[in-house]
C-alpha cells in the first residue's frame, strides 16, 4: 500500500465543525466529498487520544489480566491492561508502562511494539498500540482512582488462551494481539 | 464467567439521557454508579446497531478482501466486507449474506458464525459478528450507492496473511478474526 495510492483515493473534508467537545467526548461533522465526486453533508468523526494495551507476562510466566465492569456493553469480562495516553506521556510506550504500574503494581522486563490497531478507521481518528512486556515483576503497588473499579488477575497462558477461544475475551483491540500472541507462541 | 458475578460487579445507571440522535450517531450521557459507591456524573455511551464482517473464501480458495478510504483514520486499507444490520434483517447472518452480495457479487456457499467481538465496551453497546463463508462464488452483480467508493479484490491467502502480518489490516474487528482464522489454519 504506497502512499500515492492513499493520496489518490483520499476525500476531501469540504468543512469541520466540532459538535461536542467535552472532556470524555469530542465529535465532529464534517461535509466530506469522496474520491468518485459523491458529497456527504454529514460525515460523523469521533475524536480520541491514543490508546494502549499490554500483553503482560511476569518472571514466571503468568499472563496479567485485568477483570472489570464495562458500562456500555453491561458485561464483567478479562481484559488486558489498557489506558489513554495523556499529555504528560512522551510515547505510548510510557504509557502502557504508567498503566501497567497504576493498575497492577508490575513493572521491568522486557518491553516491545507488538501491534498497532484502529479502533475503527470510519469514525474513529485515533490508533490502539499493543506491547509485549516480559519477565515483568511487582515492584510497585497498584494505584487506582475512585472510578477505576478492577481485579488484577494472573493466570495461566493455557487459561487465557482457553478464555479467548470461548469469546469471554470480548474486546476487539484485546482480542486481535492476543490470537496473535497465541499464533505466533502455539 | 457466570451471569451471577456480572450481575453483582454492575453499575447502576441513575439518569440517561439523550445528547444526540441523528441518523448515523446516538449518543447518551448518563449519570452511573459504581460497585464501590462512585458516582460518576457524565458517562458517555455511543448506541450502535449490530455490526457483521465476513471471511469470505471462494470455490477455487481466494478471499475476498474490499479496499477502501476510510475518512476518520485517513488510510485507504484491505478490509473484509463489512455492514449494519438494518431493521429488515432478520438476523446478523442476513446481513453479512445481504452485505457480501451488494458490495461483491459473491453469494451461495456453506456460512457459520465464527466469533462475536465488542468494538468497545466501555463506550459503545454493540456487538459484531464475523462469519466465515467459505465456497462462495460470483451469482449476482455488485449494487453500490453512491457512498460507498470501494473494490473487490480477490487474494491468496498468504497474501491477506501477509498483509495481516505487517499491519496493514489495521481494522480491529477485521483484525482479530483474521488472526484466528490463521491461528486455526496453519
Amino acid at each position: 500500500m504506497d502512499e500515492t495510492t492513499t493520496l489518490e483515493k483520499r476525500w476531501k473534508t469540504l468543512e469541520k465543525n466540532y459538535i461536542i467537545q467535552r472532556p470524555w467526548l469530542t465529535v465532529r461533522c464534517d461535509k466530506v466529498e469522496l474520491h468518485n465526486g459523491t458529497v456527504i453533508p454529514d460525515y460523523y468523526v469521533i475524536e480520541y487520544p491514543t490508546w494502549v494495551n499490554t500483553i503482560a507476562v511476569t518472571e514466571d510466566g503468568k499472563m496479567i489480566m485485568i477483570r472489570q465492569y464495562r458500562y456500555a456493553l453491561g458485561v464483567y469480562k478479562y481484559e488486558l491492561c489498557a489506558g489513554t495516553m495523556d499529555e504528560t506521556d512522551a510515547s505510548p510506550l510510557e504509557t502502557a508502562q504508567r498503566e501497567l504500574m497504576e493498575e497492577t503494581g508490575f513493572g521491568g522486563g522486557t518491553w516491545q511494539e507488538f501491534m498497532t490497531l484502529s479502533p475503527n478507521p470510519t469514525s474513529m481518528n485515533n490508533l490502539c498500540h499493543t506491547f509485549l512486556a516480559t519477565g515483568v515483576k511487582k515492584t510497585g503497588k497498584q494505584h487506582l482512582d475512585d472510578t477505576e473499579d478492577l481485579t488484577c488477575e494472573l493466570l495461566d497462558s493455557d487459561t487465557v488462551y482457553d478464555l479467548l477461544q470461548r469469546g469471554e475475551i470480548v474486546q476487539s483491540l484485546m482480542a486481535a494481539p492476543l490470537w496473535k500472541y497465541f499464533k505466533d507462541r502455539k
